[in-house]
């Protein structure tokens, strides 16, 4: 049976990249027959990236046990962001850059998780240890992954590393990968062309927090009163979902992506949110995060703390 | 502070030859701040082998906070198996070759798992894919541990790989490994030197197995009959030790490294032992168990599925 490879759910493109990337470096490895696919369609940004690359869009998948007994996970570990049948497959392999969290198996694994800027990084050490040829579309798809996951290696989750990598891959890509980086994060901007509900769902993911369901979406823009101005009605789509889900905090963070700075909107225990970040929401219901761009590094740990604290 | 880098408890020749390994790899890497250390004495096996490589035994620790705020973990990561105030330190690094369970962190990691006979064969790649040398010393470490995992190389958990690292190993540190292994494999058996308490400890791993709390020991031996005539001091001893911890199931598995087979005694719940090996206890309460000599690949699993059964 196909295995089959696949990044979190809300996925983002460093986890519809890396499941191309990684299914290649496994073809490489002499294992031809698994497939990269995806638990969600792509973005705008995703989609902008593909296009640019000539590579066609992961097909989606909503359960993985009813046509393969064998996974392989990139850019995500935790039960809760993967698909829902999980625990009836084999989880033969995991490349990740995320806390470990939720994750258990029965037999042995391969695990590879640096703590890099993207997952994709970590798959292109592999591809460099293993000696593998790096096509100019997948360094393409890689550096896409990349400029994605640090905001064109902004966020504070950019290593030197990272950039080292950056520039390797602008080299093998043979495109002017600022240039490209800026143009693909744009293009992931365009909010009104998308629902409340897709902005709440687009890039969320869950997190159990000392017990409590946690729900952290980031919506990138370049310009945030586009997002003040529909905060209304993300609010009430936000509501609708914490209700149903049972979400005890619902958090919407919107990032300036050329400034580098975010705004949050919170539905439920906003208190974890202040004590996490040690100040309070305005009477408009939003909380200045400024420098904030990274959920991984900047709001997660913080969270993970209020919570536990 | 200095980082300290350390195997599971009761520890094994794999657990305690790693740590040492795995050091030296960061020292070469340049982070020189790093200490090997150990979650108990060694045993006569690994004390053999340490004699024989010229190596100082590692300082024993019963907690890390105390004294550091980093650590790496090799040969494990389930916290039943670690230092007990692992929550209060942060796990930088992971290096193994088993399931992973009861293991989550706050932050990012890197981690390192392959599906390999010993946790040296893991570290042995780490080496190679980043040009450091290896030393006699450290080759004859490493191959200690994998001739322990693999009882020279006859479990089933034992991979090609594994022979091809042997063999590797065995050109570096310029010792005949086969008759070597069998020594030191020799030198783990001298029953009579150990107290029942001992035998019972040595080699024993806790895991939860959906929510029951199992324990599982194993003791090498040239000559099964040797084990028999223990029996019933080994019981009392179980008996004891499950009633004190509050284990359900503490399964003693002595393993004939001669001849490749195991015997196994229980306390606590015997049924989930006959449903997971398809067989029963006889009247010496002794469960047969032949071919079977690694707990990781034939123990553990279908253990694990009788208690999710």
């Amino acid at each position: 049976m196909t295995t089959l490879i696949f990044g979190h759910q809300s996925p983002d493109t460093d986890a519809i990249t890396c499941a191309i990337t990684f299914a290649e470096y496994q073809r490489q490895n002499g294992n031809t027959d698994v497939e990269a696919v995806a638990l969600g369609t792509p973005s705008a940004e995703t989609q902008f990236a593909l296009d640019y690359f000539k590579q066609a869009a992961p097909r989606v998948i909503k359960t993985a046990a009813n046509e393969t007994d064998t996974v392989m996970l990139v850019d995500h570990n935790e039960a809760q962001q993967s698909v829902p049948d999980r625990d009836q497959v084999t989880i033969e392999y995991v490349v990740d850059h995320h806390r470990v969290a939720n994750f258990e198996t029965a037999a042995p694994l391969n695990m590879r998780l640096e703590t890099l800027g993207s997952c994709n990084s970590v798959i292109y050490h592999m591809y460099k240890e293993a000696g593998f040829e790096i096509s100019p579309q997948i360094a393409g798809l890689m550096a896409s992954g990349l400029i994605s996951d640090t905001l064109l290696l902004k966020s504070p989750t950019t290593t030197d590393e990272d950039r080292r990598i950056f520039a390797e891959l602008q080299k093998i890509a043979g495109v002017d990968l600022e240039e490209y980086g800026l143009q693909m994060l744009k293009a992931g901007t365009n909010l009104s062309a998308r629902t409340d509900q897709d902005l709440i769902d687009g890039d969320a993911k869950s997190f159990d927090m000392n017990g409590t369901h946690v729900r952290i979406d980031q919506v990138n823009t370049v310009d945030l009163s586009e997002v003040y101005d529909r905060q209304a009605g993300i609010e009430d789509a936000m509501k609708a979902e914490a209700d149903k889900e049972g979400y005890d905090l619902f958090l919407v963070i919107a990032t300036d992506i050329l400034n580098s700075d975010s705004v949050g909107f919170a539905v439920g225990d906003h208190s974890k949110v202040e004590a996490a970040f040690g100040k309070q929401f305005d009477d408009q219901g939003r909380i200045a995060l400024p420098g904030v761009v990274s959920r991984k590094k900047q709001v997660v740990p913080p969270l993970t703390a209020a919570y536990n604290g």
